[in-house]
Formats: C-alpha cells, structure tokens, sequence
C-alpha cells in the first residue's frame, strides 16, 4: 500500500478562496490494476482557471466535487505499472495534481521525453502554460510584423513566455505588473515599457505614455480596468487575445465590464477568448520552436515554488494576490 | 444660381440630438466648374453612425464642423455637368445628403445603373446599409451552416436585412425589436422568433427562451442589454459582428460595459467590431447577390419617409426612438 495525502474541496469559495475552503486527506492506494499505472508526483501546478471550477456553474470544464480531490496539472514518475507502456522511473504528465500519489488508467498519463529540460518545465514554459501563450499571440490575435505588443499580468506564468516569445520576434512590448520585483524582472527580460500598476494612479494615461501610437495586440490575463485601458489605447484592427480575467474571478458584487466597449465598433477591433486545450494541434510546431528558443537562452522559465502537497491551498490563493512571479509550482516531492 | 437648403449642425448635442442641435440655412449655388458637376438630390440617408461624428473627438471619420452642413448618403441626378464623364440626368450617388443641391468634383460622385430599382434602394437594401448586412454576416460573423442567428434592432434598416438574408439561407433566425408594428413586420419577413423588448421584463430569459440550446452568431446593432444577454445564451465559439452599439451613443453618464464579458475567454467567443467602408472589396459580390435575391424576393427594402430638408433633423432624431421601421430616409424631390 502507498499513501498518498490530498487536497479536497470542502467548500465553495464565496469571494477570495481561504484556507478554510479546502481539507487535507490521506488515502490508501491498493497495488495497480491491469492497465493501470501508480504514480509519485514530483510538481504540481495552480493556475487561475482553477477558480471557474469551483463555482457551481456549467462551464468548459465541469465543477469541481465537494469532498473529492482537485484535479490540475501535474508530473511525476512512474511506481508500479498495470501497462506495458509505462515502466518505474517513467516521467509522465497527468491532470492528477493536488495529490502526492494516484493510480490512473494508462490512457489518462502521457509519457514526457524531458530532453535535458527540469520535469517541471513542463508544467511551465514547454508545457501547457507556454502553450497557453504560444497560441493566445500566433494564432489568437495572429501577431504580425510591427505589432506593437501590450500584456497583463506580464510577470505571471502566461504573461512572462508572451513577453519573452514577443521580444525574440523583434516587437514593442508593454508589460503591466504589480510591484517592484516583477517590473525588474521585466525590464530584465528585455520587456520596452514596463507599468507597476499598483503605483499607478491612471493606467489608461501610463499606457498611452508607454505606446503614444497605440497598441495592436493586447494580450488579456486579467480584465477589468486593463481591459478598459487597452480599449481607449487600440490602434484600428487591434486584436485583443482573451485568455483570462483574473480581476474579476473572485467578485462577489456586480462586475463592471468595459464602459468603453463601443470603441470595439468605432476602431474595428477584434476580441477573442481562447481555452488552450481546444488548440492541442498547435502543441508538436510549439514544441519544436520553444526547444530552439529554450536552448538558445531567448526564453527562460521562471518560477514561484511551494513545498508540500498541504502548502498547494496557500500557492493557489497567492495567485489572486498576485504573489507569484512566473509559474506558481508545488514541489510534491 | 441654383438655390439650396441645407442642414447644419448648430450645436453639438449633449445626450440625444434635439431640433436645437440643427440649423436651416439656404444657399446659392454657381454653375460648376470645369471638372465639377451639380446635383439635385432625390434622396437622402439618416444613420445612427452620424451621432458619432456630432462628437468634437478623434474617430474613424472626422467630425462634423460646427456650422457646416452635415454630411451623408444621398442619391441625387445630375442638373449640369462640367466633366465628360457625366451627363445631366444621370443617376448619382456621393456623401453629400443634408442638401437640396451640390456642385462637387465628378470623383466624389458614382453614378448608378439602376437596373430597374428605384432611386432610393441604393442608400437601403441595394446600397451601403445592404453591404453593412452582408458584411457583417457572411463576412465578420462567419456565418456557417446550422447557426442560430440573433438579430438586435432587428427592424431597423441593417437589422432586417441580416435577418432576410439569414432566412433566405435557411437559418434559424431570432430578432429583437421594440412594439407591435415592428413584430408583425419581422413576422412577415420570416423571423423564427421575435422579441419585443419593450415589452419584456427579462431580455436575457427571453433570448433563452427562444433559442433553448443557444446562439452562434450575434449581429449586434445596440450593445447594451442586448450584448449582455446574447454573451449570456452564446454558445461556445459564438460569433458576434459588433456593427452598432445605438443604446450607448447618447449616453452621457458612465456607460455600463457587459458585466459578463469574462463569458468571452470561457466559452471562446469572438467580438469582431467593422465598418463597412473598409470592406468595398465585398461590393461587386454582394451587388451580384443582392440583385438575384430582389429579383427572386427573398429580400424586400423596407423604408420610413420623411419629406423634405427641413425634417432631415427630426428623421435622425427618430432613429434613437426607434420610431423607424427598415431604412429612414428623407425624401428631397
């Protein structure tokens, strides 16, 4: 018998989660059946999105159960194997996170070839985060030569490969952040304007100074005010990629949208929501590209790391207080 | 001399446009020039993108000048041609609405082949408000086979063409629009479901009552509560043309922006905002189209007429009462 200890879902967070929103349990994990795998996992990962699945609402993804673990991205290695294609010592990706141990059908698992890269690169930059990004800018707002980019929560997981895929490929980019750490972090990797949000008092005028001509792309992690900002500062056929709205995931009252929604008429703009796993035939050219770039130092994975399955409530609230610079982790082992 | 009345704009308007905001005046026109031709206008268009240009701020077309005539489209005939290219009687098209009469150079003029539609079609159905329809339908919505269709300000001059075109291409059509007469009319052009939304209490319960499994497609004339509720019954991967947003234009409070915008990332949508002036490559398709589908009677011009210059103010002021149904027009000769 393996132990394994995990995260449950006690109750449904009502605003900001809390500690108290969440129960920590230890299971008995029986031997693998025949075709099953047993695996340890080594990182897990806590992202935004997460929150969605935790009202009681049908979304993309259906709720999380009250009582039962989360579930999310994670990686580990192989114990014991039920299946002929998965031995000890395999390194496997799975959407098993917010536990130390599972036992998962083989078909639930996928084999990862770590090509000299750390096991929890791919929870970040060669996994689905980067491939997050990697979408939302090529594809979703189909980036072009001379764009002048702009992005939120700039310094977070998401937002630090846009940045870094934007600057290897020759464009303008603003990025917005909160704090002093994260805008030297920015300009460190190479970031044109950087804007400290919090010390802003008008961030409709501090990126109208960052980008007097405008912007072409605006790539959305948070909604809310820099959405409206990014709006008034739209140059004609901006395309906008909205790949999440962090700022309005906890609201409790009435959320405000955009008072300046019409310019999407007046400058022709387009505004696009995107949901990474509708996009997995991307995943082999983004594979292949961030290789390259990760091998020739233009891209650089950075992280925020927690120790311990019962720290993984703790980092995944730290997201919504912006705690976190690059990829939130927990290290489970 | 040639004698004209003419309408211009007295006062920027503050909230909705009043008779106040507009000046008569009469003005004598010389023979033209060499390279010039003067018009008599016949018709002249009235359209809620004009509220627009009454604003003193930087837009996609310049404001209107204080003092100045207002312009427009208008289709007029030619009374003396000073260019070989026109003759007196010709058919023509130009901006330049709000006016009895005009010389200006034969480029700002396109003569009309008729081809047995009456004058006044090609400032509606046969003209740039067919175009905005056909545009934003085919082209910015991306109308595919089986979509279910939401049409705002349904009864107005696009509105009814989106529907109508919609219909004739066998969708599931579902309109919106305010009093009786505009319902019997949608009605009788074929619309599968039509709201009243005067006269319902819950525009977003309404809208999912008439389409239970969801919209692909929102043509959206009127932002507002309106956008609100087609983000709210979209289904994943919903398109929306954003042609119009008439509800905001007179606003001169804060503007409430949709308070469920986060739907965009969630259920993948994409808001597209166009102006038809940038899309007249689509025009000799659309002309093809729109001639056979008149011709075959699969779409029918409807009109609202006022008579004469003077009552070009009170046309316009109309469109914000929602006191027309199809396309306003004011009829000068």
């Amino acid at each position: 018998m393996t132990t394994s200890r995990e995260i449950r879902l006690k109750s449904r967070p009502v605003g900001v989660p809390t500690a108290a929103d969440f129960d920590l349990a230890t299971v008995e994990l029986s031997p693998p059946e025949p075709g099953q795998v047993q695996v340890k996992n080594l990182w897990m990962s806590v992202d935004p999105y997460m929150r969605g699945r935790m009202y009681d609402r049908p979304s993309y993804v259906p709720p999380f159960e009250l009582g039962k673990a989360l579930q999310g991205g994670a990686v580990g290695e192989v114990l014991v194997s039920g299946d002929p294609a998965f031995a000890p010592g395999d390194l496997v990706q799975s959407m098993f996170g917010w536990r130390e141990a599972y036992n998962a059908p083989a078909s639930a698992l996928q084999k990862i070839d770590a090509q000299g890269l750390p096991p929890q690169a791919f929870l970040g930059v060669a996994g689905m985060t980067g491939l997050t990004a990697y979408t939302g800018l090529l594809r979703i707002a189909a980036l072009k030569d001379g764009d002048v980019v702009f992005v939120s929560a700039a310094a977070g997981a998401v937002g630090s490969v846009v940045c870094q895929i934007a600057k290897l490929k020759g464009h303008t980019v603003i990025g917005s952040a909160g704090g002093a750490d994260k805008v030297a972090y920015l300009k460190a990797i190479g970031v044109d304007h950087v804007i400290d949000y919090k010390a802003t008092p008008d961030l409709k005028a501090a990126l109208k100074a960052a980008a007097p001509k405008g912007i072409d792309v605006y790539f959305d992690n948070v909604g809310g005010a820099h959405l409206e900002a990014a709006l008034d500062s739209a140059r004609p056929f901006a395309r906008f990629a909205e790949c999440g709205m962090i700022s309005l995931y906890n609201e409790t009252g009435e959320v405000k949208g955009p008072s300046n929604i019409a310019l999407v008429v007046g400058k022709s703009l387009r505004l696009e929501g995107f949901i990474v796993s509708n996009h997995y035939d991307l995943y082999p050219t983004f594979a292949k590209d961030m290789a390259g770039w990760i091998a020739a130092g233009q891209v650089k994975g950075r992280e925020t790391v927690e120790h311990g399955v019962e720290r993984a409530p703790e980092a995944f609230i730290k997201l919504f207080n912006g705690e976190n610079l690059g990829k939130m982790l927990v290290k489970l082992a």
